[in-house]
């Protein structure tokens, strides 16, 4: 009987998260303060993070040990397991092989608690008693309650207005673990209230919900910031995923062709590649693809170059794709894919040509999703989707070129709590919500009053 | 550092079903035809289960061989974990070693599709098209939509009124599976028609579903009935997580003092204690202990005689401890446990003081179950914290006792669909529903003019 699953023994849990800063053949750009768009020293980010992830976040070192309390509460769920997707390639009738890692068995259902855990674990370390956030569908803001809690730290979430109505048993899950999560745009910071006093009725965006989670933790000396995904140190975190997929792809005794994941802001997408893309790098022949949400195009129709990551216009500068920081996206079903911007880490990759970039429509991504669903048990959550929806197009084309191929994709989450997605789609009523151009247009031109790339 | 988890690899998955009536030193009453009341033979059932279910049901083989196309079925998700319980130990403050079996790596969540998978293959090798069921909380329900699929067999779900108003997710589940579910009682059949006409706004039990379902497939030739947990072949396939657990617990350097499991109709129950009862009656030293809602009280407070299994009365009479089968248990969160009967295996070995019987309130329940989420990170199914609040009570009493034990419990299923519950508790809302004394009363009467068990 065929393999289903690769399993490894608790001990295989990484014993440190790989940094590919150290084998890019060129480095991002710097982050700019906004005010005197000069490079930004570490210490200017002192005031909302830990030093320890501070240094990480600009640590050039290939690998950075994972402390011994991390690994512990890593071990609650990790290695996960990766999977032959058996049945769906004797659904599409394909010789290739598909293999995904799959995240979805961490408490939280995604791989987010990754880098929850040891921004939670770091910030401790340094005496902070309180976290803000933002959350999107409410995987980080419940991964980040879960870390919280286990460190003895208060957790405060901003939840994007569109998913805190639409999903609350995310919002119940944050509460059973202890953590607090109000809507946004909310009444309690400046940002909020600013943007309620414009638009009362405003679906909320990650951007504006990052504004509001900087300035609470800004404002008090005792609460850091935490965010979920963009920055280097977090996608550092998730490196732990792709390092246990090369081990699990040797016991399978293959190697991908195809690395594929879905982008919003890049942490579970460089979690699997970047570790492959240290192959790659080395030489190694294989393709490495990014797939985003069709109404939320970052790195497929967004300017590279410098932009906030907030609507507020708190943060430091970011070297990434943008649609501008005031960008609103669509309120489709993937609400861990509606950010305006995306990882500086992973845009540079698609930016040098490392990293190919695609986009598919929800409509098309949930098809699979069902499919995907029926024929693996797992019911995806709708981000992953899009990496599903990839991998039928690289089926297909492996068809007409006649070749086989060898396809891994991550499996970031399940959708348990997306189910009201599915009726959605089941009743035939989901649509594809297609970006503004108007607002595309004007983003643009918000991104060219920004300061260039060289 | 400490193993949280012990996994076994896919070739440990069990190649036989372990079946406890081998065993027993005496067995249980037939069945009994409710006209003649004279024993069943098998051919009885064979309207509404295929011939090898039926056998199983009957036989007295120590190990039946499971199939290899459902073996490559549970090969999605068995073997699955065992965990030691490292957080909550933690939290008690306590020398027991706590460990738990956690079924809620199935596709569906929770240790159903463990008798899913095989009830539908066997129906699929006899031809059948399409199966009906019922459901409590929906795990049944979604875990044999699963199945049927997997078998290209229709599936027909009748689900308990108050489950699936307050679990539409649950509902969404099954569709998303390729299942239909409709709330029973429902106008679809004699059996519901007949319960609304006189309670219109009757919430349900499973005893009213089970006569709705198993009235659809005794009226279609191409129709068979499942049923998810009571009858000895359900049992029977559950065994997969006792045999499992065993391997795990030998490779904890381990034997359990106490092996605990909630009850409901008692697959779960049975699924983990069986192999380990094996032990017992061979002659170790092991208490086996079976935890039931205080609010649907079968084995504590409920009569051991013969009793319909459905409200219509359309079964043959099980020997078993009920409620009456016209017992409608309060509405607790724990839909799975709100069943009038127990499987007659179970109450046998209670009967004949193999296994204990305890009975907790649903909000100590809760309260376990969020202590439980906090620490050790899985959110659980109300129905399993019925069994946790129980490892703290024998902790507690290994206190007193000055004794140090090894605690071994069956965590059946996560929470995911059932966040509203827990913001119940957390709100402070939830309420211990008392059990109708006049119901009680009314419910000896019924069994006492039932034929009673020599």
């Amino acid at each position: 009987m065929a393999q289903h699953r690769y399993l490894l023994p608790e001990d295989r849990i990484p014993a440190h998260w790989y940094n590919i800063a150290a084998d890019l053949p060129s480095m991002p750009p710097p982050p700019l303060n906004p005010g005197t768009g000069q490079p930004l020293g570490p210490e200017a980010l002192a005031g909302i993070f830990p030093m320890s992830l501070i240094e990480q976040e600009v640590s050039t070192d290939r690998y950075i040990a994972i402390p011994d309390p991390v690994r512990e509460i890593y071990a609650m769920w990790r290695p996960t397991p990766m999977y032959r997707a058996l049945g769906l390639e004797k659904a599409l009738g394909t010789t290739c092989k598909i293999f995904y890692k799959y995240e979805g068995v961490s408490p939280a259902g995604s791989h987010k608690p990754n880098t929850s855990v040891p921004q939670a674990y770091y910030n401790a370390q340094a005496g902070i008693k309180r976290l803000t956030t933002e959350t999107g569908a409410g995987q980080w803001g419940s991964s980040l309650s879960f870390a919280c809690n286990l460190f003895d730290i208060e957790c405060k979430v901003f939840m994007v207005r569109v998913s805190y109505d639409s999903k609350p048993y995310r919002r119940m899950m944050m509460e059973t673990w202890g953590g607090e999560c109000v809507a946004s745009p909310s009444e309690e910071t400046n940002a909020g209230r600013a943007i309620l006093a414009e638009h009362p009725d405003s679906p909320g965006s990650l951007g504006i919900a990052i504004s509001e989670a900087v300035e609470q933790a800004a404002m008090n000396d005792d609460t850091n910031y935490a965010l979920g995904s963009v920055l280097n140190h977090v996608l550092l975190h998730q490196t732990v995923v792709g390092e246990e997929a090369k081990e699990q792809m040797e016991m399978a005794g293959a190697y991908p062709d195809v690395v594929i994941g879905c982008v919003g802001g890049g942490s579970n997408f460089g979690g699997l590649a970047f570790p492959f893309l240290q192959d790659k790098i080395a030489g190694k022949d294989i393709r490495i693809v990014a797939v985003e949400p069709a109404s939320c195009p970052t790195l497929t129709r967004g300017t590279y170059g410098y932009d906030f990551g907030d609507t507020a216009q708190t943060t430091p500068l970011l070297p990434m794709h943008s649609l501008g920081h005031d960008f609103i996206p669509p309120s489709i079903h993937s609400g861990g894919l509606r950010y305006h911007g995306m990882a500086p880490l992973v845009s540079h990759v698609v930016h040098t040509g490392l990293v190919e970039a695609t986009a598919h429509g929800q409509v098309e991504c949930f098809a699979e999703a069902v499919r995907f669903a029926r024929v693996e048990g797992i019911i995806p959550a709708p981000e992953p989707s899009h990496a599903i929806r990839q991998v039928v197009v690289e089926v297909e084309r492996a068809r007409e070129e006649g070749v086989e191929k060898t396809i891994l994709f991550n499996l970031c989450g399940h959708g348990h709590f997306d189910m009201a997605a599915y009726a959605d789609f089941l009743s035939g009523n989901m649509k594809d919500l297609a970006v503004d151009e108007g607002e595309l247009a004007r983003a643009t031109e918000v991104l060219a009053a920004m300061p260039g790339i060289a």
